[in-house]
């Protein structure tokens, strides 16, 4: 069904039309319309996909497109999956690469076990945004969790995940997770006090659908939903393109976390500028020390077996996620506590 | 001058047509016979120039351009200048991008820190290639450094640093250094036996003027020109893109040295995949241990003086970049030494 509702990227694009859909409950746009949206493939490079943005002016990343998958419009975003000729599928919102099959073990399994290895035998986990289903993958191998919460603002991106990246959504078939569609920020304010061991945010960038999850009431939303020493993990773009964006994180992060406020970063191909970073914050009660995992992955058996074995992930690059490059770590080690 | 040889990316190009010009002694090719050598800004984005290349197939980063200061065409490659919108001024050999000035700092801090910090009291120092002069600034920070040779094939590369990339190629102000210009093959075989404390390689891809620096009679120049103990750095690829090629360096140098073979790796935006890796190995004689550097150029108060203080390599950072992704680890941990 998905392969009907798509059509082939080649030179004379965007001239060739989707045939409209509503299949599978996901409406499909046509191209015109996608285009108007700032979303389509190959306004510049015909047959390729180019990531054009004012988050990294003067650059773009372009991925070849051997077929598009799929282009609908929810409520809050574009939406896009293709098949490209050498990342696998991927997918885009509003005109931005979220995932692709071929590199998103090292942004899922990071923002994830950076978290879950750091504090032990985490045991409620609640999941901000990452509709895609792959914390959720992550989050599942560790056998101590009892309860997944995931609040996704946006229901087409589970659907779509579902149907094109089975595993990705794999992370939904584990019982222990419940899916909650609806806003984080108005999600976390009906939380009782001290409810999660860990919050894991799974955003994309401040503009757009998930601005309000890089602002000051939302961080104290957070702290208030954990318990004391309980870890959140969010997503806090690059230190190569947003020094700006991080700094402002890390003082809103500063004020209202009372344990420690750590910067972590990784590498991923597909993300502009080639790294994400991760802002890793734990509230006043038991120490969490985040360079040193108490809680190893690696050794974990069972969850090997049933998912696979970790791609990325270990507990040196744990350590090494911490270790900023000169010019970051002046900034951020100057941000007073 | 070099503004004058230039000419205003727009998006009416390749029409436009850069002047003749032979000032400076760097020759400027025409649009069309730099578009036919594959060296050319925006075959398909018009006004930026797009890095398409078989070694990163399905991919292209593209930077938007505001000037292209030189065109040349050297008995060994194309070069290439411009003037980006956002990461400075842009040096591009055979269409590959070699440097920018907005990142360079962190491939030539690691790739010249990474071996001189690991050994006490460089004196001795080869680089190989770095006809940029990046290379030569950095291990000219280190006091303990007598003797600078360097051997770059190509004098167009030398030449164009000087005259556009004057923060890089202050490197060659340095007395200490002895710019030779040659093949680094043939300069190799006529040095006498346990020369040099440290050996840099930097060079650009395994297609192209640098292929023979990826072989293994290379590496066997390269140890025997070493001291016992000495140790080797060489640009070694991308471990998302080419580890088939990190396979192959590996298990080389495995067989021809043996000390340490240790493989690093750091992020440079404007590289493909946002990374780039580096073989590190030593001779027999004194061990060296890569991932614990023993001598510190961080607290160098003199040589920061006159270049300015580091951007990039710390320490901290220097074991870090020793921490491998686990399906990177995997592979290299599996070739036998």
């Amino acid at each position: 069904m998905a392969e009907e509702t798509g059509f082939h990227a080649s030179n004379d694009l965007p001239v060739t039309r989707p045939r409209e859909s509503e299949e599978n409950g996901l409406s499909v746009m046509d191209t015109e319309t996608i285009n108007h949206h700032n979303d389509s493939i190959s306004p510049v490079i015909p047959g390729w996909f180019s990531e054009i943005s004012p988050l990294w002016p003067g650059e773009a990343h372009s991925l070849k497109v051997e077929k598009i998958l799929f282009q609908g419009k929810s409520d809050y975003q574009n939406v896009m999956v293709f098949q490209s000729s050498t990342y696998g599928k991927v997918l885009v919102l509003d005109g931005v690469i979220q995932l692709t099959e071929r590199d998103e073990c090292a942004y899922q399994e990071m923002i994830t076990h950076l978290p879950l290895c750091s504090i032990p035998n985490p045991k409620k986990v609640l999941v901000i945004g990452g509709g895609d289903g792959g914390v959720l993958r992550e989050v599942s191998r560790h056998s101590s969790v009892e309860k997944i919460d995931i609040c996704e603002i946006d229901k087409m991106v589970v659907d779509v995940s579902k149907q094109f990246f089975p595993d990705i959504a794999v992370g939904y078939e584990d019982p222990r997770v419940k899916l909650h569609i609806g806003d984080g920020v108005a999600f976390l304010k009906a939380i009782p006090e001290g409810t999660y061991d860990a919050i894991i945010v799974d955003s994309s960038d401040p503009i757009g659908p998930a601005q309000e999850l890089f602002e000051k009431p939302f961080f104290e939303s957070i702290a208030k939903a954990l318990r004391p020493g309980g870890v959140l993990c969010t997503q806090a773009e690059s230190i190569w393109l947003h020094m700006h964006i991080i700094q402002d994180i890390v003082a809103n992060c500063r004020e209202i976390f009372k344990g420690s406020v750590k910067y972590a970063w990784t590498t991923v191909p597909t993300y502009p500028s080639g790294v994400i970073g991760f802002m890793l914050c734990s509230t006043e009660g038991p120490v969490v020390d985040f360079k040193h995992p108490v809680n190893s992955i690696d050794a974990n058996g069972d969850q090997i077996k049933s998912r696979g074995p970790l791609k990325f992930y270990n507990s040196e690059i744990h350590a090494a996620a911490f270790c900023l490059p000169s010019f970051a770590k002046g900034v951020i080690d100057s941000i007073g506590k």
